[in-house]
Formats: structure tokens, sequence, C-alpha cells
């Protein structure tokens, strides 16, 4: 047989020469005897880490002992005949055959090499796996995949836009699309009645936390369907996505937790779902209490919102996790230990026997934790405790390893205020149908309009969003309207969507899963950057090629611009 | 059931109305009669055109007599029962229910409307099951499908770059990629071993002939292979595809023709091979001759070709001919009519018999045949005979229709000479392998260094080409010295390719269909436009959405640019 792949390690033993030659399905043990195979022999004796080999020999057991049971093919060996080098290597910059630290921009301009470590193309092979299945899925419900432009039209209202200038049309640009949305609307509108595709986006945002410049989506729509059709047979491909690849029976159907309660319960509308801990208003508790911070929260209109941590802290802790909401505006984190013998904490003392009552009601706190209040603005008491739920659970280990929590976020409204824009702006995007029994609602009191989209919540990330679309010119003349879109800023942006609703638009609706982010979190990774094969730093650079680079005064000109820039 | 769709007619008959209903599977006849559903009759009278339903109703079978054979369900019909409007349509700016002729500027503007035509979806579907079956032929060979970066660095060396300003690093830009070679490169020297990906592709040229701005590519490379493995796997890749679309068996292997018997024989390197009308050199027989036209070119160091057609022309038919190749340079034809009695025409006579009877042997013409001539440099004579040779076969219906002639191109030149450069250039790419057994020719003859490129021609028509690549960095700089690419340069623009051929970079090879001519081939049509989705026009916009557009100035300083266009 032959074999063909890299030298990941060499030993040498007794005159005999040992290599571990490497290729994408493993690692197997080849043996160059001087006896045997003289001349390969003498060849081996070059070899060293990261060489590429072609070797012809025979497959043998090892002799008794030898076996390493470390290995699949721990119980065989390869007697080589013949040796050829295919080509050699310099020593990598980093050791490829442990597990070392390595910086991350280090791993990413020498990707290659990175790529090679042992189970370094795990993340990829998985993320085909998880294409495939999904593709056969929708095949299988007689979706079809259909490729939409990249070179497309500005079309704000969202992220800030990849532009691409255009040598043609001097002073035009293409847009690259932040997403098909348009496009598979006007899919719907041709006939096409399902359609699919996992599709590179682009959104030119600062990047903060773990988003990529450039970033994938697996793209779905439906003709004639409502929310549930379309809720379910997601579900159902979420859940033979993961029977195949990890094993695991979700169970059906997921819970669907209202925006309203989600924010309630969780202080997020992507709540985590592995760990209890959740909030509790207590404003009506405290409600003319006489300790002043919460007093005068409640007077101006705050709310007062709290959670048990089942564990005690030490003063140290209390202080780190009073600096941690303190992060996300909290003024103050309140806190009350729950002894044996009762409450402790500097506040109990404000509080009424029958206050303190109710909150043993409601928390139902076992000797040994402690509660934990925030008081502030709602969005100021939801943040810092939805954030402090996380850590907590984090910190006192109460997340389960392996464990898939999904749910889905329905009955968002369908705008909220924009206080610099000075107007409403879509919650999700224009295009989002409103609730039939709130349209009435839609021009004079907009903010109770619910809209018929619904995220997907994958243990707190969120991982698809959708919604069913307006389909009626109508409704649409009337969103925008409530948007402050003028006919004319509409006509130019969307025009050729706000034409095709009227010639016959059917309902429809879709989803759009973020495939890196589900993914990762099915391959149990950190990062979106661990299951792409080439990803771009938070900066948005690429340590491997040095994208984006300077370009020649003549590429700029052919397009029609000039530098802007001040030059270094 | 319930059926939803698009009214596609309307006719009412006796009281009764009758409705062509249209999905995406096709079309039901839908009765609404007034006795069974007496509000559904009401409300069917108001149907027209393009108004989107929802019917509740019974299948039931036609009456007898009443069948249509030329529909699929023309035996049966639904019986309807309860009706909903799902929504109304204008009239369509061009009917729908029948095959009208419509300028391609209107279907595209209107392409939600082309694509709900009879049969306006096929050209979609049939792309889809194109892809799903490559997909799953590469998945079953163990090939990896693996996403490359759209946002990528310029790397000239090929055609005009699209490029994406970027808005963290002013003066500097991505490059939308041209095809994903190096990054399928180095996919390879990661270890990949086998990748494929469906990808799109970039390319800012004059959009001439068949060309779309953005196309689309079926990419793929292996490692530990050489041209036959990648061809011989092509085929089979092709094989599996037309038996399961077309239900076609394409025998294997396919002929392979090297660059340079193509060219003798076709005058091209993509011939069509599903007819005769073979070239034939005739500068030996002609040398010496006093036909000064003839004498002429062989003395400046040019040459003769011929083909024989199947047919006699007339005087009016030679002059178009004449004025045909006229187009690609030619400064004439001549011809020779085979009769019965001999060969007739006005050069005859300048030639001696010898060399008449050379042309009898070579061309075997049966009376009734003409022979064509032209005598120019070699690079007239074939793309002027090459292109008469494609048109007299579609004027004398030579093409035998769905046929499928398949074939290889291989040993292309390495390089050529570059007029206008003054150096040589790549026929391929600088990354393609030269031959081993020429590589000693590299520097002192380069000219007749043969490269390990291989191209797949259909029909006539490249649908695919590659190469095994140079995996030894001393080669590759070699060639990047031959194509006087300075060391700076390819530092510049390939150092991480360069770089990465320093650690253990195994063999590879690969190839890179044009998915978008090879699905339009199968499919029969005669534009790349009609298989994609949301083509652009020859002058690369979007009729549909409008783009390219203008943008802000605000958008415009965002990335650091000025115009450099003059304001209209």
């Amino acid at each position: 047989m032959i074999l063909s792949g890299w030298v990941l390690r060499r030993r040498d033993h007794g005159g005999v020469i040992f290599i571990d030659l490497r290729d994408r399905s493993g690692v197997v043990q080849v043996v160059f005897e001087p006896k045997t195979a003289p001349e390969a022999h003498e060849l081996a004796h070059s070899l060293k880490p990261e060489y590429v080999l072609s070797v012809r020999g025979r497959v043998r057991r090892r002799p008794e002992g030898m076996e390493n049971p470390k290995l699949p093919t721990g119980e065989i060996e390869v007697e080589a005949h013949e040796l050829e080098v295919l080509n050699t290597s310099k020593t990598p910059p980093f050791p490829l055959d442990e597990e070392v630290p390595v910086s991350e921009a280090l791993r990413l301009k020498y990707r290659y090499l990175d790529l090679r470590r042992p189970g370094g193309l795990e993340p990829l092979i998985f993320r085909h796996r998880v294409a495939q299945l999904a593709r056969q899925f929708l095949n299988e419900q007689g979706f079809l995949e259909i490729e939409t432009p990249f070179l497309t039209k500005s079309t704000p209202e969202g992220a800030r836009d990849y532009l691409v200038p255009s040598r043609l049309y001097p002073g035009k640009f293409y847009a690259l699309p932040q997403s098909p949305q348009l496009f598979k609307q006007i899919l719907m509108v041709a006939g096409v009645e399902r359609y699919y595709q996992i599709v590179r986006c682009f959104r030119d945002e600062d990047l903060r936390a773990d988003r990529q410049p450039e970033f994938t989506q697996l793209d779905l729509e439906m003709s004639f369907v409502d929310e549930e059709d379309v809720m379910g047979l997601m579900e159902e491909l979420m859940v033979y996505i993961f029977r195949e690849t990890l094993g695991v029976e979700l169970k059906r159907p997921f819970p669907r937790i209202t925006y309203e309660e989600a924010l309630s319960r969780y202080g997020t509308d992507r709540p985590d779902l592995r760990f209890g801990l959740e909030l509790v208003e207590v404003s009506d508790i405290f409600r003319g209490t006489s300790f002043k911070v919460f007093a005068q929260v409640l007077e101006r209109g705050g709310m007062i919102k709290g959670l048990c941590a089942p564990s005690d802290f030490s003063r140290k802790e209390l202080d780190e996790l009073t600096a941690f909401v303190g992060e996300f505006g909290a003024k103050g984190l309140a806190w009350i230990k729950v002894r044996e013998d009762g409450f402790q904490s500097p506040i109990v003392k404000f509080f009424s026997e029958e206050s303190l009552q109710k909150l043993r009601e409601i928390f139902n706190p076992k000797p040994g934790s402690t509660l934990f209040f925030v008081a502030d603005d709602p969005s100021v008491v939801n943040e810092a405790l939805s954030e402090l739920r996380k850590h907590l659970a984090e910190r006192l280990d109460l997340i389960p390893e392996k464990d898939f929590k999904f749910c889905w976020i329905v009955d968002f409204p369908l705008v909220e205020w924009d206080e610099d824009e000075g107007r409403y702006v879509a919650v999700h995007h224009p295009f989002t149908s409103p609730k039939e029994e709130d349209m009435p609602f839609l021009e004079e009191n907009p903010e109770r309009v619910r809209s018929r989209a619904y995220d997907l919540v994958l243990n707190g990330i969120e991982i698809g969003g959708g919604s069913i679309r307006i389909h009626r010119k109508e409704v649409q003349d009337r969103v925008f309207k409530l948007l402050k879109i003028s006919e004319e800023e509409a006509q130019e942006k969307f025009g050729f969507l706000l034409e095709a609703l009227e010639y016959g638009a059917p309902p429809h609706g879709g989803l759009a899963f973020g495939f890196d982010r589900l993914v990762m979190l099915m391959a149990g990774r950190n990062s979106i950057r661990e299951v792409i094969a080439f990803p771009k730093t938070q900066r948005a650079q690429c340590l491997l090629t040095g994208a984006p680079a300077p370009v020649t005064m003549e590429q700029l000109m052919e397009v029609h611009l000039l530098p802007g820039w001040e030059e270094e």
C-alpha cells in the first residue's frame, strides 16, 4: 500500500527509525528498518517534522507489548519498503504535535499550520457535516437552493453596508448584502414557494464581541405559511441535525416565551434556560420603604428586581459583584444574606416584616443563599441583572455540560422609539408583518403593536430570527409611514419590492440562522473564529493574506475615486 | 383539501367559473359552482390573473369529455367550497400565460413575473438539482465543503478586481475574489486533502459575450494527486450528474487532445466535437505556387489551412462567408467547388495537378462539397477557420440535438509572450506546475515548456479548467522569475502562499467548473442569464434593484474616499 502524509514525530530506536505519519484521517506508525529497506532507511534519517512523504510498505500487527492504546491505529504499523520525500519543511513557528498555547495572532497568520494541529480540522469537518445535513433536510422538504446576488444595492435601515465602486458607472456603487432579505421575498413573489441558501453576508459594523465582517447565514423563506409552520419546520431541522451529528435528542416543541415574559424573567430576550436564577420584580414590595435608594427609584418610575443565588459570598466577592453590575450602568447592588436565623444585610432594617415575608414567599431561599437586587430604570435593571445572572451561573458552576436549551422568543414589539433619530424604528426590519389583531393600533398606539417575528435562542445566544413578512402593499405603506420613511425614500430604496407586492405577492415568511454561531455552539467552541476556515480578527484584518491592503492609484482612478485619507 | 396559488386564467361558462390555479408544481382547474358554494362563486367573479388564492375544496374526476390531455392534472378538477383571496394583482406588464416574446430588459426588471411564466422556474430547479448532485458525489468521495473569504486581498495577475474600501483602515481595500485559488492551495497545505465549494467569484472585466460580473464556480482541490486522478474523478462526476439529471450516459474516458493538436485540427483550444469539418494545414502543398496570395503568405512565414464543407454555395453565399471570416482578420477566403468532373474555382488554374491530387487525398471531398482556405499568420488562420467551422456547422445543420461531446485539452504551454507587457505571462496562472520533463527548459527555452494544466471542453465551450500546482518553493521562485515577477512583488502579493510552500506543502491540484455555463449547457439554454436567478445585464446592471446606485457623501467619507467622477 502507499501512504502519504506529514511527519508528526521521528524516533530512532536501536537502529530502527519510527515515523508517526499524519494525514486528515489520523496518525499511523511507519517503521524503517535497515535490513528490510536499506535505501528508505538511509533516507529516513533526513526526515524532520512536517516533511511530506509518500511511503510504500506493508501493514502488519505491532510486536506484542508495543501496541499504543491511545491511537486508533495503535495495534498496527507500516513496514516501509520505499520512501519518497515529496516536500521538506522549515521548523514551524510553533510545535504541531502538542497542545501548547499559541497566541491567536500567530495561529491566524499561520492558519495552515494551525489547522494541521491535532484536532485542528475538526471544526471544519463538523461544519461541513452540519451544512450537508441542513441541505439534505431542506431538499427533502421541497426547498430550492437559489443563489442571490452579492453585487447589489445599498439599502440602509440596518447596519452599515460594504460598498463596491462601479467602474462602468462613475459615482455609482454596489453594496454587499447584509442579508438576502429582499431577494428572498422577491423569490416568493416569483412563486418559488420554498427557498434556502447557505450564504455569506456582510456588515461593516464596529466589531465587538464575537462578530466577523463577513459571516454565513442559513437563510430560508416559505410561502403560504404562518408562524407555527416556520417554527415547527425549523424545530424539525434542529432535531434532525442534532441527532445526526451529536446524537442528542431534542424535545419538541421548543418553549415559546413572549418578549415581555423573557424580559421579565430573564432581563433579556435571549435567555439562557440551562439554569434558574430567574429575576422577579419586587417593586411593589418595596413601595413606600424608608430605604432611600429604593424609594427614590420607585418615585421616579424606576423598578426593582431581584434574584436568588444559592451561595454565600464574602464581603470581597460582594464588592466584585457590585463592580460587575456597575459595568452595565447599575449604580448599586443590594444584597441580603439568608441565614438559618433570618436575613442579614445592612439594609434589612429599612424593610417591614411584611416585605421580608413576601421576599421569602417569592424566592423561597434556602439558608446559605443570597438575594440580589438592582433598583434603577427598567433597561438598566434588566441588563445588569441579566448579566449578573449569567455571571453567577458560571461562577457557581450551575450550567450543565453538553446541555442544549432552545426557546423561541415571540410577540416582539413591532417598533421602538429611537431617541437619537426622533422616530420609531423597526425592532426587526421594516418588512416584518404586524399581528393582524394589533393592526388597528398601528397609527394611534404603535408601541402596543406586536410583530409576527420569532427569534430562536440556544443557550442564551440568538442563533436565528425571522418573521412572517408583509405581503400587502397597503400594510407596507402604513408601516413605512409609521417609520417616517417617506414615499420617495421608500421608492428609491425598496421600490422594486413595493412594486412586486402589487403583482400577486403570496403570504410568506422565513428565518435566517447565524450559521457560524450555530456550528460554534454545537461544536462546543467559544468563538465563531474557531469554526471559520479563514477568520478575520476583531479588527477586520486577515492576518494570513494581509487584507485589507493598499491598492494602486491606477486601480482607484479606474473606479473614479480619489484618496480622502491622510497619507502617513 | 386546501390549495394555494395564482390565478392563471379565468373562464366563465354557463354560470360556472373555471380557474386555472398555478403553483410551483403545476396547474390545476378549480370549479366554482353557484349551487355547491354560492359565497365562493360570488367572490370568484372578482378574480383576475395573478390574484393569490387559497381554496378549500374536493378533488374529483372531470366529467367525461372534459379532460385536458395537455395537463398532467387534466383528468381531475377541484370543486371549490371556500375561497380566500390572499392578495390581488395589477395587470402584469406582459402576459404570463402564453409564450409571447418579451424584451429581456422588461423580463429582468420584472424578474418575479418572468419567473412565474410557464417553465420560468425550470432552469433554477434544474440548477438546484445539479448543485445537490455535485455535492452528493463529492461528499461521498471524501471532499469537505469549506467556505473561503470574500473580503480578501487584491492579487492582480488576472482580471481586474472589484475593490471594497475599508472604513477601519484609511487607504486600504479588500478585493472580492476572482476565484478561491490561493485559499484552496492554502487549505491543501493545511492538510484538508480534498476541498470543494460552490462559490461566487467576481471579475470586473469589460463584459463581452455571455459574461457576468459575478458568477459561480464549482471549485475543488485535491492533495497527493496527478493529472489523471483529477481528470478521472471529474469525468466520474460528469457521468453521475448527466445520468441523474438528463438520463444521458456519457462515455469515459473523455478524449484527451493536446493543445497543439486542438489548434491544428480545430483552430482553437475549445473544439466542438459534435461535428467534423476538421481543419488541415496545406502550406506544404501550396509551397512554390504561382498564386500570389498564397505564395506571399508562405514566404513571410504564414500558413494555409483548409476545411471541406459538404455543401455547395452560391456566389452570394460565398461572399457572405468571405465577409464572415473578414470579421476575424482574414483578408480573404479561397474556395474550390468540387464537381463530378473536377475542381472548379478561379484559383484552380494556379495549382499543379499534383497539388490538386494531394487536396483530393487529404479532404476526400464528395461531389457537391466546397473546400475553403485561409492563408495568413497562424493566429488569424486558426481563428478565422475555427469560427467558419462553427458557422458552417450551424448553417448546414450538422450539429446533432442533445448531444454532449466532452474533451480534455492538455499539454498547454506554460507561458506565452505578451507583446504589450514585454514579458512572458502565464497561460493559466502563475501557480500552475510545469511538466517535470520540461523543467530543464524553463530558463533557456520557456516556450517549449508545457504545463500540467487541463481544460474541460463541452460542445465547444470551456466549462472547467485546472492544473497540478507548484508545491515546491524553488519551482515557484523559478516561475516567478520567468514571469518577471520580482521577489519583492511576489512577496507583497503572494507572500503568504510562498511562505506556506516552505512548511510541508503536499503535491496538489484541482479544477474549477464554470457552474453557470455547465448548467446552461445541460439545460439547453443559450445564455447563462437564463440559469441565474437575478442576472445582471451585459453592462453589469441589475434592472430589478437598480444596482449600482449612488450613495451618500457621508457613506463615501466614512470609507475615506472622495468623488473622482464628474458630476453630470
